[in-house]
């Protein structure tokens, strides 16, 4: 019998406690698994097991018999001072905390491996999808040269909306905000927040090093406008928020969040509503892709599950650090390549002179034109589209 | 330093020798990784490193330094032979080969966790892409309800074509052969006998049960013609060639390979040309797709490699069995339900009669009519449409 204990008992929480309360693990692991403690500041006096519930983390890290803690709490206090605890004295941890992963990721997989126990975050990106694990053991012979990913629901169901329904984006919004996809505060989803944890964690699997999520610049959907989704439709393309990592010829690393037009080709332009989806280039296998609900209780919680049962079948004795605490060298952004889509009042004579000969697009909105640049620096393009006068989203490359 | 060992030296096993002796692992696993033999009854004289090659099976299996063997021979004989006596001398072997994986799993698994080392085969199902893993792993909290997958680049392209292009089968399989996608001898493609042992691979690794791929009844694309394609277009979907295996309430299997149309609602429709997917329904995750190159040197090698690695870094000890040796019940095929897609040139008061008020396509081509049935078991569906007289596809339900 292996006896864990959850922390916080909310959705994600709530939804572990369900699975291993359902299910029998007996013949995947060798042993069933038990939900022996569960930690929580509210009181849930109609649980069936209301005696599991414990307000002390005491109870839990001084708790000899409990091997495995999954970490459902989210944020970053206390969250963080328990992992450390619980790791400290000799327990595997599981998480579905983006948030802590990204921030304290290094410090917690080193301590992790000197205590010989292990620190998994399948549930920290896409939900319940396959990534970390992939990444981390089917692709380990490749290098990862890109990761190119939709990491958000909430911004991917808005998009959506104002694709299918041509809402514009504050009614796509509202309409998230009433079936629950998004939060009464949407700027952590739509600010591009939270994608940009994901694809720092996504991108330190990949390179081996530490992506400090600070360091990447980042761009949320709040300024797409419907009149942008026309204008992409007429380029056969999609917009995306797109959570991107490259790693260069020199080592360095770009990472950026940003909305992007996706060809329709480009197999992430058909993931619609709250579905997420990462592609990751290896230089041997090529484009790969991982699509899957992003998020809710069933989903994220059976990817928690995942690690706990891992934990208990595989034990904790090779416990490879994934990496390093080392920060990885970034790109300057404004070095970087792109094709743009802008959108002016410019005259054709004017585009012509700073961007060659692009076709426009003349036939969206009256008074201006669309067009996509060819590939040019970041620091060039904003510099000539300032003179210029216009907006403009990145296109992303196939 | 680990030493391996590669059999037969063909498209992936020249693929697996490429990888090792262009990259290091060390960071990785902690050793490098040497390929120390290769089997092949073929001389090589002008590679650059001649002296490992061998044409005599006992240099491999008598070599008490090689620890893992990368079989990559393909066909059952003597590829079956040399696994049992590998796995026998204690080596772990890693295997791209279907046919034999399909046919001696669970002895071989079976013989390998009594050996205590692993026999490992990420490569047999989806070329590159992370499949097999994910499944045994990832997915683990979950019950898999339902798999339905592309799982054959060839067919995929020629279907792709037809689509795209408005050819017809035969032009496209011509054109697929031409490209080196078709062998000369396409059956095993085009008659899905490669998807079925696919889909009977899955299945095993879903169930946990020994999948016999010889009770999959399998169809393969021979008899789709090109108004089918323009039929399925009409109706918003894709014909696609689905390896398809669902877990019954009453504990049995359905399992089947057949054309089926496919609404482009559904992520699978968009998988093109060589592309291979495969949609796994959790009953926790709900729907997760695994999308990437199916075939191709470096892809698969690089899956090969995947698992050469896993081993070297994780040791033989923990060696789940996946599948039992005990066959699992199948369902009686024709009690399964699906809605049908059927082409007649019968009126419409008969069509309605024995298939109810279904929604008539009259002008796709002149002379009949097509229309889609809602659910019925496959026996009756058989009985009224012979009666009716028509062409018929399986409908893949959302």
């Amino acid at each position: 019998m292996a006896k864990i204990a959850i922390l916080g008992y909310g959705t994600v929480g709530g939804g572990v406690y369900d699975i291993f309360n359902n299910s029998s693990f007996l013949k995947k692991t060798g042993e069933e698994i038990e939900v022996a403690k569960i930690l929580d500041i509210r009181d849930f006096p109609d649980h069936p097991q209301k005696e599991l519930f414990t307000k002390d983390f005491n109870d839990i890290v001084n708790d000899a018999e409990i091997s495995v803690v999954a970490e459902t709490m989210g944020g970053l206090h206390p969250a963080y001072e328990f992992t450390k605890s619980l790791l400290e004295a000799g327990k595997s941890v599981t998480t579905s905390n983006k948030e802590l992963v990204a921030t304290y990721g290094p410090e917690l997989l080193t301590l992790a491996a000197q205590k010989g126990v292990r620190y998994m975050f399948e549930a920290s990106v896409g939900g319940g999808i396959p990534v970390i694990r992939p990444i981390a053991s089917c692709l380990q012979a490749n290098d990862i040269e890109r990761i190119a990913g939709i990491l958000n629901g909430t911004t991917n169901f808005i998009l959506s909306e104002m694709i299918d329904k041509g809402s514009e984006f504050e009614d796509a919004l509202a309409d998230a905000q009433q079936r629950g996809y998004a939060e009464r505060n949407p700027a952590a989803d739509i600010e591009g927040h939270d994608a940009c944890r994901k694809i720092a964690i996504l991108s330190s699997m990949a390179t081996g090093y530490f992506v400090d999520y600070s360091n990447i610049p980042t761009e949320g959907i709040c300024n797409v406008s419907l009149n942008d989704v026309k204008y992409a439709e007429k380029l056969g393309s999609a917009i995306k928020l797109i959570g991107y990592s490259q790693q260069m010829p020199d080592g360095t690393l770009y990472a950026c969040v940003a909305p992007m037009l996706v060809k329709k080709s480009i197999p992430l332009s058909g993931v619609c509503d709250v579905f997420n989806a990462v592609m990751v280039r290896g230089n041997y296998l090529g484009d790969a892709m991982f699509y899957g609900r992003g998020a809710g209780k069933e989903a994220t919680a059976s990817a928690v599950c995942a690690d706990v049962i891992d934990i208990v079948k595989n034990g904790a004795a090779k416990c490879p650090i994934l990496w390093e605490t080392d920060k990885i060298k970034m790109m300057a952004p404004e070095e970087k390549e792109w094709s743009y889509f802008v959108r002016t009042s410019a005259g054709k004579e004017q585009i012509n002179e700073m961007f060659g000969d692009v076709e426009l697009i003349d036939d969206v909105v009256s008074g201006e034109v669309g067009f996509v640049t060819s590939l040019i620096k970041e620091k060039d393009f904003v510099q000539a589209v300032n003179k210029l006068g216009g907006t403009y989203i990145k296109v992303l490359e196939a």
